[in-house]
């Protein structure tokens, strides 16, 4: 079989990556858990190949991280290295970087060291915490492909606003993470580094289309993540590996610099959101330390509504969903119950209809914005790729149809406000995905997450502390059987608030996911 | 020549008109003024048909109102009464009303007095005020036809969401006023009720497309009016009547139950706002009223910014724009100058730009949506009409082609502030119009006011005091002799702030036009 034009192309985005991996931290593939060993998420610990401290560094929140700098008990640098050593060990179990900044990363950690010394003050709320950072979100002097073969080569003149702001409060970017093609995926498979996998279960998808974020976070490669969500990005990897993720209400976080086919859409705002590996507090960091500067002044379509302090409520419902995250929310509402929220049951309120309208929204071009960059390298198509245009029609949309939808999508909005409103309800607990995570390649079900970017509606994701157990998880008649692929990952469970309620859903996520996870209570689940 | 259908459905709207003026306030023929006299707007005074103390109520602020019902000095229903006598009068003379609701005003007004006898309390910040609303924001149980013969019928199930929050605020609805065809000209005529004239100078427009709003404020019908603007519409009918207009920025204002052609069209948000007669501080009055009830507890797609009190800043700059409204600009800066306030010139920053994709993106579907409602009836395009359409493509544009647009403007409005922010610039004060006010179906001048709406600024439009005087307002080289039609029209200046800065952009407002009118100074050049 020859090689075609766009392996050739292709290749580029591989040497880019291969050529970036620090050399002196590849572990030998003889040290490295045999290719059938599913479950690699606490290699780093019985490696041997992290001393004790960077262990207890990487596995350590971004606060505490940003505590323990600001005491002069930890410098930026050993604290990025640490998380490199790790980053370096996870790419080689999960193939989930696309590009290393080891020099630049440690680099800025010297000169945040630096300033530390000299002034005995950090930069900002985020001094020194090791920041992944998606691949579409633009670096400058790199490449930015966006999963695409055809843009390989395209090189971004500045970092994307988002990143600035990030590194303006202290962050230090050390490596870039891989996503699917055509970023529309709930996996993370492409034609440029291939597909990245699961620290739970390598059989498994880390979810999409921030799957090199869901395994950074799960494998702790970095504090936090930068991904981007029109459906179910940032939280469905957060909840297939065992992590945090928060997807805002569109137009909070800036999204000039971050590249996707078609710019200007509008109907469906995609935004940009944080995942952490550690706690739903990281994630309140991460949007007060971009919001807090204000991003409005240079992005002006975003929303001026400065980051505000809030602390939980105690009122919120919570709907079943089907087995065995039946069991992670039973389980949550029986903890919920005892720790004095009061819980009612949800039922889902035309959720079908907000797939109909999402669903057209995605593709009203009928996805040929996509398809011209595709052909243009004349990559294939994946199959996830097929499935997903399925959803836009054989036509594009006229304008007129595409106003029609807004509208439907503008009412459908306005009522299921109303219904939360008179029901009393204010935040609604409710799955991740129909299991627990995907098998690579499969993941189909995106209405556990897009019917929450159709009402513009901010959602948590945290992990409950439960992993699926066969025995506790039985398969229900007319369920597809999951249990066998299943088995062992981690049940994450999404919290949602209502729109431009962002700080209420984090801190209420706070509580809830404490509860959940028995913290400061009777059981630790796991961790 | 026979009568053509769409005549006979037109009829309709002549009908509902004619059957809504109150008979017994309606001067005989012999007592109003010729109809060769052009300006009419001091009529009320001399006329002797409104007693001393009904003109006093009808020139007093809502601000003023509301404080003389509070302290029992004045009833709703005498309120109410007065403007409803100066309305008929003015529409005798101006043709600016397309439906009088003199039973439910008064009705409503003695269900405010009642309940201030009652309780010693006002309803809310509006208590007892009259105002006018334009045509298309609809009312409940009456027909709304936006200017389009083909929706003569239609009839509303429900007052449109501002109107209920401005009722509940204690608003009182006595007339509805009239709007051009096609809502998209900058004067006020359609094949329904016919043009509306300028209370200054009746051969010149009003102004549109809250043309009927323009002539309402100018006749001090209303003490407030309500308009919308997607170009100009509210800001143009306040500066050609001498009156007071407030564009807010987009997307805070409810927009529920305000009919158009084409709903669902979000690449430039048309927005309801207010005009008042007498005062910027009216203009504030309403904006709170309506802010400080959440509406976006309702209407989903609103931005949830309470609304902000703020003091004025002193800090503006202005740019010169062409005769006769230079030497209103050039007065205007005289005043600032030395009243202590910062001024520099400002150079247009690619106007013709932002024109260029406002102007493409108004009518992205090629004026289908439009010209569909017309064809409908089959009443014939007025010149206005067919001016406005040109702007629009032969075809209409594909989707991409408007997210490209989107994109366009996105750019525009970041490098627009970037450049304010770069000269300490916070306010702009400009003209309205190229002239002090068009002639009747000649008002295509929009980008005075329509490169605020690529920018989503808000702006503020108040009369300086002066007006148009030939032997002071020389006709430029190359610049179209208007001294004839300008002659008597008041001169309106506008000042814009940046996007979602509504509050500081009133507050400044209130400030320039005291300065410029010499309130509280040396000078009052009328009123």
């Amino acid at each position: 079989m020859s090689v075609q034009n766009w392996e050739i192309r292709a290749r580029r985005a591989k040497d880019i990556l291969l050529n970036s991996v620090p050399k002196q931290w590849i572990l030998p593939a003889h040290r490295l858990p045999s290719a059938h060993q599913k479950n690699v998420e606490d290699f780093p610990r019985k490696s041997g190949f992290l001393s004790d401290r960077e262990v207890s560094i990487t596995e350590m929140s971004a606060t505490a991280l940003v505590a323990g700098m600001g005491a002069g008990l930890l410098s930026a640098e050993e604290v990025v290295t640490a998380f490199l050593k790790r980053a370096v060990l996870g790419h080689q179990l999960l193939n989930f970087a696309t590009e290393f900044m080891a020099e630049r990363a440690i680099s800025r950690a010297k000169e945040l060291d630096e300033h530390f010394k000299r002034t005995g003050k950090l930069v900002g709320p985020l001094h020194g915490v090791p920041i992944s950072v998606k691949e579409h979100i633009e670096i400058k002097g790199r490449t930015c492909n966006a999963g695409f073969v055809a843009w390989v080569d395209d090189i971004a003149n500045e970092d994307a606003l988002l990143a600035r702001y990030l590194e303006k409060a202290g962050a230090v970017f050390h490596v870039r993470t891989n996503q699917p093609q055509s970023l529309m995926h709930l996996c993370c498979d492409n034609n440029l580094t291939g597909p990245t996998r699961n620290p739970y279960n390598r059989t498994l998808s880390p979810g999409g289309s921030s799957g090199g974020e869901g395994a950074s976070m799960g494998f702790k490669c970095a504090a936090l993540g930068v991904g981007t969500d029109i459906g179910g990005s940032i939280r469905a990897p957060a909840g297939f590996c065992g992590a945090y993720g928060f997807r805002p209400t569109a137009l909070r976080i800036p999204a000039t610099g971050i590249k996707v086919p078609g710019p200007g859409q509008e109907s469906i705002h995609g935004t940009a959101g944080p995942l952490a590996s550690q706690s739903v507090e990281d994630l309140d960091l991460f949007q007060r330390a971009v919001i807090d500067q204000e991003p409005w002044e240079t992005e002006t379509s975003l929303v001026p509504l400065p980051w505000r302090r809030v602390k939980a409520t105690k009122d919120m419902t919570m709907r079943p969903p089907p087995s065995p995250v039946t069991r992670a929310l039973h389980h949550a509402k029986q903890k919920l119950l005892a720790a004095g929220i009061k819980v009612v049951d949800w039922e889902p309120y035309r959720h079908d209809h907000g797939w109909e309208i999402i669903s057209s929204l995605y593709f009203p071009d009928a996805a040929n914005s996509q398809r011209t960059v595709l052909s243009q390298s004349g990559e294939p198509l994946l199959p996830l790729t097929e499935w997903a245009f399925a959803y836009s029609r054989a036509s594009p949309l006229t304008i007129p149809e595409n106003w029609a939808l807004n509208c439907q999508r503008d009412a459908y909005r306005d009522a299921y406000h109303a219904l939360m409103k008179s029901r009393g309800v204010d935040f609604i607990l409710c799955p991740v995905y129909v299991g627990a995570a995907a098998v690579t390649g499969e993941a189909q079900y995106w209405n556990y997450t897009a019917v929450w970017n159709i009402l513009d509606y901010p959602g948590v994701v945290f992990p409950t502390g439960l992993i699926v157990d066969p025995a506790l998880d039985p398969v229900d008649d007319g369920y597809r059987p999951r249990s066998e692929v299943d088995a062992r990952a981690p049940i994450g469970l999404q919290l949602v608030g209502k729109r431009f309620k962002d700080e209420e859903t984090l801190a209420a996520a706070g509580l809830v996911s404490d509860i959940v996870q028995g913290k400061g209570g009777d059981i630790r689940c796991r961790l």
